[in-house]
């Protein structure tokens, strides 16, 4: 038998996934590359992403120049002469607001990037990819937002509040993200997230400016709006092969640690996110602690469940293959799930929830997270044909909307028995007057939970529509789930190296000759 | 040769540990379960863990509903009128603590969390019982705190402060979790932390309230409760043949950088934990310095005496096989003694140590860590059949110690000159009086040390027999260190698959012949 | 066939990196230590190492008890004697800077750390030594920083602010640390720290205290000093034979994952790291959002230029291998590129930049950034013999110079039209006078860059000749980036347990025959 013909008794027997690698150990200018000179053609991102990134940056840079300005707290002229005769920088916003941002910020690099990293083989692209549209998505929020309700005489003031604003829209992102992890290309993300800021600052202003919705910790600007965004971009862009990838959909051990990772941070950050624009004083603190205690109800909540919806009982911290679906469903359980409680009480949280009605929230959250995980997650695949990669409507989609109608309920039994003069704290100065009635305020609140699905479905459609022109570079269905498409790969683990060096057969075969 | 006598062949040369997980690349039908009938039966999950979840949640929420109130920092009534009539909203609780609070809870979550990672296939159950037992007690911990003393009227006030003691207590849990780490289902561990919390705050009730005693970074109340409550656990628990899964007891060069995770975050934000509960102002600031200084003193000497015990003056991150004991002992010195400096300040770090005496503490604490690690771990299994996993003697309990003697002495030579005004800052206004002498303080804090370790080792002991009982579905000894037992766990590594593929034996046979 | 043979064959075809890893599975007593007796006499640290560390410690605990004392604010007399008659606490530094240490402290541990983990078998080492000098080089700084410019009738006083500067320095030596990273021992980089903070303080002293520049954020003190200084230390230890270490000097798949994970910290804490010793209030606030959006700019440029210089367009994580020299160099792009943005504003980060500054400023540094390592790190290396393992020029050395360069500029175009009283606040009350003009200061900026590099490179040079003694264990050409000459190593992943058990060719022989 002959060297060459072992060697192509080896490759049948190699699995799919390696094509993309380099093989390792070979003389590098017989570098195999998988993927072929016409997948190479329509995937390569050398001038669509340099280009794409760089246009935008000069536009960002041009408009930042002609209408950012510094606010009365970044501003040297306007805090130096705004304070009073005796020094008290503790009153500037730096200090309330600056480690709550810090925070936020941790959540949606950390947080949401390494929660997406349980893919064997897309951890460079869940890591990368989110740092790169949170970098665009952040900047451009700032105008955004800016424009649609932080324009002073003409110009958008910014400081550490628009900060963390910009950073909670980019969380809305980076949740349609999730939907569609793994089936896109870095520039059709971009073009994704030019869109959803741009609509997400508008349902803002409704919500906020127009109908005088509270949601500081965003159950329905951010998770409600990201999630259904998602879902409709993720239903335009169904792929009936996506079952060609499926060996790469699924998760190894260490790729699960990994995305623990994300989990904890979220989880424990979670306080800090929305209790994070409150106002000063009461509010945030109540806010935080409404929070952390919704979170721990959530957690044992999912813990319950993940082990009852199994046939053994186990955990489910990772994805198992589903009976329902070509498509590997991810029933991260343990990873998702016990989020869902801070999403839940992300409108109630700043209200006198009291820490027994947030642990119910975070209870329901839990499990409808985790029975979503197991029933509607197939269930939207087979019959709706949404691929959610995910599983972005159990963690923010269908908690959003618990977490809008708490909020609705909340606002609707408020009154100035419970809240006292921290009434008009929480709910405007509007609260003050007599005309103000809990009953409206709540039905508002459930006003704008309608707004913020419509924008979300229609404003999804659109761009799903925008984002199937074939000119983006999007993987083909053999190579979804698939770092090698976009990124450099390194070297083989060591096991692959010896692996290949020990015991490829044709070698075995030479010493047993 | 036929196929079926090669496989059999195969599985021969195929070691223990792999049994428990789900071989990739078969049918699914075909999966096999390592676990016969038996074993699934004893410790199958699918009823115990959602039942004593739910039920502990419920009575939870109706415990919480009965009893807990917002404090005057987080009522929005209360807070607001307490407002004198400028704003001074930079006086609430939660600009002074919050910060350290996200700090403690990073070390609660991540830090003990991936400390534990360390073992090759116990990373989920390391991260995710973690994340279960601290959910759980952080909230009985503000039911039992707030009981033993933080009622107020009837009702207990809650806000950050009782955040982060719910986090301090969830601490010593998870501390002891370390000793009983591999060999314990997580339905005993939540029995575990029901009694564990439960006296704990006994103990901290009698320390803080009774005799008076400081003790703001827990090294009586945290870290010596939690060590030997844990040690007489595992004893109890003692299980003589569990060589049987020893081969699953060390750790992988992957999982060892995962269990770094930990440490870094612990060994930073330990000068928050120290101070998180220390009064405003000095005693803060001085606590984390202080705190800061051990630990860096700590690292040097952890890094020398590491090298030192090493016959090839290597030094040991991980594990190495005893000569003394058939159970591999976790040499794990720069994981774990580089923090014993924090642990050895957690009584005097707000005193008047300076960064000098702290320096010393942590050098001595880095080195008896050290050296209990090499020495006394492996005598402590053989002799006493105390099988402690984390070897958290060495990182909790004896530093603990130290630090509460520590405590002691820089308590008796406390005086007016030194501390000023700032003497009743720390020591209560008692200090104030003619009636207080710094040589009484100084004994009670050494009775205080006798008290913990009393109601720990008694705890502990109780708690052991009743966690013996055969219901909770623990490990056999041959799988213990597995996640396959509790977890849902995913296909192997690129590198096995490519194995199985490649390289399996009858395959390599076929082709050769 | 003989058995022996089949051994011998697989011994040759086994690859030279697995010679240092202790072989799982073979009976202790004979496990085979690859590094030979005489390997193992010359980087053997059983003495070197505890003798350095001890002798250290002992020498910084006994000048600390001699020179260091709390300051005002840690002091319990002093601030309680310093407050007014109402309780202000808030006032205490701690509560306006302990938020930004800690995140600086997560930067210098973590954020170093962890970017330094990329290389396949060099993480233990990376996480490790980077833990071991952090540790000692901050109680130094302490020392030699407040020697120069922190005396106090003969005492150092300590407090956030000075932890704050002893991290600062401490960065500097982590910067040259990644020059020299996998071709030094740790007694090596014990001797590099206490020469690097002792010229750093002195080059610190210089520039703040005789030149009054500005340098917050320490785009010269920081980045330009340590950079060169590293540069020059491993132009002067070149291994023209390090391409024997070369198969060790790249990363793998989850490597790189867990240098993402130091990446992301960097730069989400940046604009803490920048903004951490500014003054309070506006200037604070300022820094912190001008390093945010250059970061952010940054980020969109290096993903352009990444994508832009590879031939296929693809995003470079990781390494590849350079056409242009024998050495592999780290084109780590995306890990290291992005950062470049948080050094270019670190001097010009509290003026007034404006976000449209700082977004030109952060396009230059990710720009130059990506274009270093790719055309200049493999000239550096081929023509100037300066083997910069992770590419600190191109991340620490070219931006730091930008950011000088932009902080002379700003500086010489302030005006009290922009500044208004804060002016002072930014340059000091010395701005207050009519002899103050901006032209002047912007010269001194200049002179302090030029100063800077000096000191650096002549540092560098010193201290280069002094670590190439032959008596610090330094690794052989063929063992750098091996964590096994220093570490005790686990047992390999569970891919190579069953590799060995199921496919070594003899034993595969054993079956087929």
């Amino acid at each position: 038998m002959s060297a060459e013909k072992g060697e192509g008794g080896a490759e049948n027997l190699l699995p799919d996934p390696s094509e993309a690698l380099p093989r390792s150990r070979k003389p590098e200018g017989e570098r195999e590359r998988a993927e072929g000179s016409t997948m190479a053609e329509t995937t390569n991102m050398r001038l669509r992403l340099p280009l794409i990134c760089i246009i935008l940056e000069v536009i960002l840079i041009i408009l930042f120049g002609v209408l950012v300005e510094y606010n009365d707290d970044t501003d040297a002229k306007l805090w130096n002469k705004n304070r009073t005769s005796i020094t008290n920088d503790y009153e500037n916003e730096f200090y309330y607001r600056y480690p709550s941002f810090q925070d936020v910020h941790v959540m949606i690099f950390v947080g949401f990037g390494f929660l997406m990293t349980f893919l064997q083989r897309y951890g460079f692209s869940s890591v990368g990819f989110n740092f790169l549209i949170a970098a665009f998505s952040l900047q451009w929020a700032t105008l955004m937002q800016g424009f649609f309700h932080g324009m002073h005489h003409g110009k958008i003031h910014v400081g550490v509040t628009s900060m963390i604003n910009a950073d909670f829209c980019t969380g809305a992102v980076l949740i349609s993200f999730g939907a569609v992890l793994g089936k896109t290309s870095p520039v059709q993300l971009l073009v994704m997230a030019i869109f959803e800021v741009t609509l997400f600052a508008i349902n803002e202003f409704i919500l906020l400016s127009i109908l005088g919705a509270n949601d500081a910790g965003g159950s329905m600007t951010i998770h409600t709006f990201g999630a259904y965004f998602g879902l409709m971009v993720t239903r335009v862009l169904y792929r009936p092969n996506l079952e060609k990838s499926k060996h790469r959909s699924t998760s190894v051990y260490h790729s699960d640690l990994f995305a623990m990772i994300g989990t904890i941070y979220l989880w424990m950050f979670w306080p800090s996110f929305n209790s994070a624009i409150t106002n000063y004083g009461d509010p945030q603190h109540r806010t935080a602690m409404n929070t952390y205690y919704s979170l721990a109800s959530c957690t044992l909540a999912t813990f319950a469940f993940s082990a009852l919806v199994n046939h053994e009982g186990k955990l489910d911290m990772v994805s198992t293959p589903s009976m329902w679906s070509s498509f590997v469903v991810q029933e991260v359980h343990i990873q998702n799930a016990a989020l869902a409680g801070g999403v839940a009480v992300g409108t109630a949280g700043e209200m006198m929830l009291t820490p027994f009605g947030s642990m119910i929230v975070g209870f329901l959250a839990g499990t409808i997270s985790v029975l979503g995980y197991k029933y509607l997650t197939p269930f939207l695949e087979s019959k709706l044909k949404i691929q959610d990669t995910c599983g972005i409507n159990n963690l923010h989609g269908m908690p959003g909307i618990l977490g809008a109608v708490v909020g609705a309920v909340t606002a609707s039994v408020a009154s100035k028995d419970v809240y006292g003069k921290g009434l008009e704290r929480v709910f405007g100065e509007d609260a003050h007057s007599n005309d103000w009635s809990a009953q409206t305020k709540g039905a508002f609140q459930a006003i704008s939970l309608g707004v913020t699905l419509g924008m979300a479905l229609l404003g999804g459609l659109i761009t799903g529509l925008i984002l199937k022109l074939p000119i983006y570079g999007a993987p083909p269905d053999t190579h979804c789930f698939e770092d090698g498409l976009y990124w450099e790969m390194p070297g083989e683990e060591e096991g692959h190296h010896e692996l290949n060096e020990v015991a490829t057969p044709n070698e075995v075969e030479k010493l047993s000759s």
